[in-house]
This record gives structure tokens, sequence and C-alpha cells, in this order.
């Protein structure tokens, strides 16, 4: 984990550098996403960590966040088998995989072969996958390489949304949530 | 979900009423426990939803969470076939299962055949599992019936947590979770 | 694992020894099973190993195959705790757990102090949960202790059935078993 | 599910047509592995219930079944986005997903747009995955389209080994599976 919180806590994350976006009508920035806790999973399709984990947590964050406080956004990084993880073959990985949230393609500088895209650099991130957490005011707030569990994640993310929350509001956007529903009453046992 | 804000949360969470307690050398008391966010786990030894999902759940709450900012605590809510689920069962089961976290016994009125014990009935509990948040100053602010996902419960868990925390901080508490490892760097993918 | 074969397999199995059942009308017996392959799943109620892989799995095995060919039996074989895991409890634990297999309560000698169960003993079992595979002609081909995967207790049961099996109407058994369906075609990917 | 056991059972099942091939160092023929059970796993790269469940499944029976007995074999059988799965991609998908059962690439016929492979136009797949079971005389006994519990995969597996096999060396081999250890015996509970 960096955590890099002297040095970065004050500044401004550095902004997204995007070639191309899927699953939003217009391209996201995070200086027109101020007021709200963005969440950001930086991913390669043939990363299995991503597909197996990271990627379907970054789904449910989507489906179970109140989307007016918390921005969901997947970066896809390629920094390595660029040949056969570039936009074509992403946009078939998107659609197979029935992926919903907004995702950008980390740029490569142009006019150079390509290496590590220019958000990756930027952060100096490890790997993939990497998840950044960025306050409502713009700050990087964490930075983390590998496999995070849903627990801290929901955490750190709660940590982040104003003290003066309702929280029998955002208990009732998970009603979204489906519920499993395996539990005892008076009644009787379901699940 | 039962979340009556506008009742309770200028009210004190009523007190656990506990006859025996597991996994902690002093009884534990939501008085005592102030300044602590207090996650309580109500379930049963039999009900299936419980031990498959609750309950480790509770388990994994107790094991990532910094116990100095947070009390996961679990209450043994016997509402129905109590000759089965007695003390003793209950011992076996926390031994076996090798449950870590502290649990109390909801207290049955002395002199009266068993029925809804004491906890349940003052927070008009609909069955198990339930999940009850309260908060630093001892109110309750979440009371939910059924499951939870790990992600939301976190959220919520997260946003009682004062706003000066030290993210950093927090995160380093994630040590303990180990770390899946399934990512990628630029010499190799592991996992 | 223990697998006496030069022993046992020309012996018939020892017959069961059950003092109640559950989800059958009749008593069962390995006698009346004979042209079967019998599985054997031993088990106690507050055993996690069992509660979480085994007895699921024995309840996938009733669901999935062919009850004309092979006959799904649980055995409680209560060799400790028996305060806690009685006929009562067992009862509590069959009805919340939804299990539809026929579930018999291996007998304790009358008169003595309760110990290792009768049937327990006579195979020799060394612990929950226990494996035993008997085939059509009512001989213990398989003895093991703790937990097999799927596929190979699939390919065990498998290479007792018949040879001259109509793999085609065993498929057709299958479709019992709810499809994924994650899957993808020429028009599109599903699941 | 197609079963044609009418049609193909006395015939031999179509040989594969491959045009590269991934761990083994030989390409395989059905025609050289007579005398074993072959586990055919069609899947495309890209294919998600592909890469979630039927790939998984396949690398457990390699890692699970006697190779002696039983050849496990995967076909990328692409028949769509043909540009974003060629055999690049496959190499990484290969490595990343640390796939170790022999994988071949379906021929697509020379001097052809590309449209679905040979082997799979052979056996009149309907997609991906596909399970493909030919016996050790080189029929094509089973052919499924889509999921199959690992309980149904390994029975059918098991009724195509020979009756006279040992079921004791069988187990043995199974000694090869990390055992979960998850069981009670009479010192105490482990898992």
């Amino acid at each position: 984990m960096t955590a890099n919180t002297t040095d970065i806590n004050n500044n401004l994350a550095p902004e997204l550098q995007v070639s191309a976006w899927f699953n939003t009508a217009q391209p996201l920035t995070l200086a027109a996403l101020r007021g709200k806790v963005v969440v950001l999973h930086a991913f390669q399709m043939l990363c299995p960590g991503c597909v197996q984990f990271g990627t379907p947590q970054t789904q449910r964050m989507f489906d179970e966040f109140d989307p007016d406080r918390v921005a969901v956004i997947g970066l896809h990084t390629v920094f390595e088998n660029h040949a056969v993880m570039g936009r074509d073959a992403l946009e078939v990985f998107v659609r197979e995989y029935r992926l919903r949230f907004p995702i950008g393609i980390d740029k490569h500088e142009e006019g150079q072969p390509k290496g590590i895209p220019m958000t990756m650099r930027a952060y100096r991130m490890q790997g993939t996958p990497s998840l950044l957490l960025i306050d409502k005011a713009g700050r990087l707030r964490l930075h983390k390489f590998g496999h995070v569990s849903d627990l801290m994640l929901g955490l750190w993310v709660g940590t982040l949304l104003p003290e003066e929350i309702d929280l029998a509001a955002v208990a009732a956007s998970a009603a979204r949530t489906p519920d499993a529903g395996a539990a005892c009453n008076a009644d009787r046992c379901s699940g």
C-alpha cells in the first residue's frame, strides 16, 4: 500500500488522462466530480486478479452505492501486452462481461512507443488492480495496490462521506441490493 | 429494514440485557463503549442465514476493523427452539466454529416461560439475523433485519467514524487482512 | 483416507444401526438398497466442516443424481457433545437447513454411557465428516474421512454405476440441475 | 443439451483440427489418445461463463483426475470477435491465468473469412462453453452446451472408466487434491 498522505493530502489529485470512454455519454473529469467521493478502479482486462475480484467488486459498488454521493469509475491502465488489450478488445470485454460503470482508457503519450500510460504514471501506480479514493474536495486520500476486502473498502468510502449524512436514507439506497433473505422470524426461517 | 431514526436518534439505545458472555473477560455494556461505534449482530446458532452469512461476516468485521474505533459484538437472541439452543449448545457452537468476537446471551425474564428475550424485545427486532449500529454517543443509528452486503455494512460503519479520521492509519489497520495478492505489476501477474 | 479394500471388498458392508429416521417414511437398510450405489455421509450437526461443505454437498448429490441408481443418505454419528446434539436438536437442524435427503441417527448402545455410536464403530470411522461408498452388491468400496471435491466424488460414484449405463439418459437427469446459463452462442453471451 | 447418441455412438468422434497448441510438447490427436477418456472443454477467452466457471473447472479436472486414465484438453473455438482473440491474445491469457492443461486453437479454413472454426463445425457446437466426452474407444458419448456441475461431470467421466477400476487406487490419486481438513475427530475440530 502507498498512502503518501503527507505529500498528497493538501494537493488536488492529478486529473484523469483518458483517450476514450465507455458507459458514459460525457467524458468524466475529477474537476467536474467535486462534491462526490470518487472511487477509481485501475485495471487491465487480462489481469486475473482484476477480472476475478476487482472488477466485480467495482460493479457491486456501482450497483450499491448512492450515485449522488459516490462516483465509481474504472480506468483501463494497460502497461504491458498492449497489442492484445487495445480499445477494440476492451470494447468486447466490457460488452461480454456486461460492465455498466463508466470506464476510461488511460492515455498513452502520442508519438512514443507504448509503456506506462499517463494517469498511471501521474499517480505512480505499482500495477493492477489499484484503488484510488478521492474525497469531495478532490484530494487523493487513499491509494492501494492489490486486493481490498469489501468491508474495508466500504468503511474507507464511508469515512469520506459527510458526517451529517442521513443514515436512514443511505440505508434506503441499499434496497437496490437483493436481500439474500436467509433469515428467521417468528414464523419460519427462509433462505 | 426498520430505521426509525426520528423516534430513536436523540435517545440512547437500550442497554444490553445479557445472562452470560463468551470471549470476553468482562461483561460488556453500551455505556462503557461510548466513544466507539458498536456493531451488534443478533443471531441464533441454528439459523442458517446467520451461520452461513451473518456470523462469518461478523467474524470478518472483528478481524478487519480497528478495535479501538469499532466494537463488534454478537448477541444470541433465541426466540424459538429454546431447548436446543441453550448456553451449553452455544458454548459448543462458539468453540467448534472458532468464533473469537464477544458474544452475549440475550436474557430471558426470570420466572416466565421463555419467549422473546429482553434485548430483542427492547429493540423490537423482527428476527435473526438483525444488525444494529450504535454511534459513539450511544444512539441507535441503523437497525436492519436480514442479510446486508459487506460493502454497505462497511460504508455505514465508516459514516459513523469521526470525520477527522486519518485514513492512512485506517488503511494500515487493514494490513491484518490477508492480501489475495492476485495482482499484476511490471514483472508479472500473481495470484 | 482408509480404503481397506483387501479386508473389505468381498464382504458385505456392515448394516446401518439407526435409532430414528428423518425424511423417509420407511427405515432404510443397506440390504434393501442392493442394486443401487449407496453414498453415505456421516456427520454431526455442530461440525463446521460438515455444515459448510459435506452436508450441502450431500444435498447436491441428492438433488442431482438419479435416485433410481444412487441412494444418498445422511447418518448423524454423534461421538461428542451428546447433550446438545440429541434427536430434538437434529430435528430443528434438519428443518431449518431444509435438508431433504434421508437422515438416520446412529444408534447408541442401550444401558451404556454415550460414546462412539454403533455404525460409526462398526466402520471404524475416524471422525466427521466421513464418506462411505457402497456398491450395488452391498460391498464397501471407499471410505474417506474429511473433505472430498465434487469432481472426485462424482467420479467415484460414476465408476460404480454399471458399464452399460445410457449416458444420454444420465445426462437427461442432469436437467434437474439449474443451468448457470453463463454461455455464449452466435447471438450473444448470457449469464 | 445435445446428446445425439443414436447418430454418433457407433462412429468415431471427428478428429481435432488445431492450428497451434499450448502446454504440450507434441500436438494431441484423439487417435493417439485411444484408451483414455477424453474431456474436451471448448471455450473462448472473452466468454465470461468460460472464464468464471468452465475454464477453472477444466483446470481442476486436470489437477485432480489421473492423467493415465483421463485426458483433459481445452479447445479455443473462436467464432466471433476474431480480431481480439487471436493466438497472441490467447497466449497472454494462458500465461496470466496460469492454465496448465493442453490447449489447442481450433483451426479456421484457409483462404476464407473467419467464421465458425473447423472442429466446432464438425461437432455442430452451439456456442461456448461446450463440453465433449469421448470414451476410450474414441466415440463421442456426451455433448453439452453451457454450465455443468462438478458432481455430474465427475459422474459422467466415472461411468466411462473401465468397470475393473481399482477404486482404492483412484482414491489414492485424489491425494493430490488438497484436503480442506475442516473435520472433527475425537480430539478436536479443525478447519
